[in-house]
């Protein structure tokens, strides 16, 4: 059974998240019933982010193991043929070895959560963006996220349902961009690490918004990590301006 | 009767272009409907730019007489409850002479056209843009609009059911930017003159597209003006790419 690995983007306002639950639609069975179309096996799919509800992707990474051999070009049109008209498209495919694993072999993740600082409602990029109608300092929000890099316990940011065996993780410097937007302002949050906790990142941008309206001391920031206390987490973003863009893994399948 | 301006945002998708027609729904009977909330005079509007169909605006420009003084923000926040749950946004609202007018009082306009070139179905885009499947080379794209800048008669890039009195426009240096895509790459073509024949920036990029495709020279760009003939013109691009993203007057009324 040849696998191959899929490098997927898509709109998560549709879904109920990645992972396929009855009676609810998600990515993952778009793309598993798009594979049944081709392959009588019916191939079961793994993701390396399991994103949530309303959460999107452009650079989320499945594999499976089809039942004969494609050629990847061909398999990418034939799927995205098949995934219409969902907002979800194949935009990489690669033949990769058997011990390939989209979740179990990824040593990185990236994501990008877009804020948008202005009183009119936003129209252009509506359900891809968190709008707040208040102005933020990025300068503030830079300092508080300062106090978030490295490796830490990061029970304050995790939800309660999350599964991870351990709250510790390391998190790369977060990157937050200020950049023109009509009528206002938009801000881009980047984080990566190895892996991250269940609504880690929507917990942090979330407590950053908060540094950035004035509502909370940068510094509040490294108390709230210290405390290891999911009560003094700041109000958790919303899912919509969250994208997975990217999954890296010692060897870039798709290169 | 206080004049008000107003800055508008708009997605072009489900409206049959800003001017009102009988039975089709349009930007203007929208904005004129919520206007019609506030007012008991249900005032008329006019704009700078009348978009086609399936155009957006990020920068529309529309005033209107109202019976009774306003705060501005007080307007603005009004119309856009009563605007909901349409694309379309008053991004600023201001006070005008009763001599401003949006279209005659108005000096220039800007427009930028999205083309995605990639294989895979665009998603995060889907409506916002013009997706091609093959590559574009910017550098010859580039050297076929640089014909186009300056003061020409632009019949050949013109709709057949243009009513404007001459063809003859002063366009602005055409700025082609070049910008990374996830599984591609992104052009942005901006345009901007003190007025535009009807399809002109559609006409123009759908006849740079062929330069980019390698299907044209450049120099057929210079040859396609000088025919002065619309069957010289390239295919017209889709109306999904194009957004008017301002409006110029001798004084700016949201300054």
């Amino acid at each position: 059974m040849p696998r191959y690995a899929f490098r997927l983007e898509y709109l998560g306002t549709p879904f109920n998240g990645w992972q396929r639950q009855d009676g609810q639609p998600s990515v993952q069975q778009a793309l598993e019933e798009a594979l049944a179309r081709l392959d009588p096996a019916a191939p079961r799919t793994a993701a390396a982010g399991r994103t949530d509800t309303g959460v999107h992707a452009t650079g989320q990474v499945a594999h499976a193991d089809l039942s004969r051999d494609w050629r990847p070009e061909r398999l990418a049109e034939a799927l995205n043929h098949h995934l219409k008209p969902l907002p979800v498209a194949i935009t990489a495919c690669a033949r990769v070895p058997d011990d390939f694993h989209a979740r179990f072999s990824a040593i990185g993740r990236r994501y990008t959560f877009r804020v948008i600082a202005r009183r009119a409602p936003v129209v252009q990029d509506a359900g891809l963006v968190w709008q707040v109608r208040h102005r933020l300092d990025v300068q503030a929000m830079r300092a508080g996220a300062a106090h978030l890099a490295g490796t830490h316990d990061f029970t304050t940011f995790r939800a309660a349902l999350c599964q991870a065996k351990s709250p510790v993780k390391s998190l790369g410097p977060i990157v937050i961009e200020a950049l023109p937007y009509p009528a206002g302002e938009e801000f881009r949050f980047h984080l990566s690490a190895r892996s991250f906790l269940h609504n880690q990142v929507r917990s942090i941008v979330g407590t950053l918004e908060r540094v950035g309206a004035g509502a909370w001391p940068p510094e509040r920031v490294a108390q709230a990590l210290h405390a290891r206390d999911r009560a003094a987490c700041g109000p958790v973003a919303p899912p919509m301006g969250l994208t997975l863009t990217g999954v890296a893994y010692p060897v870039d399948p798709f290169a």
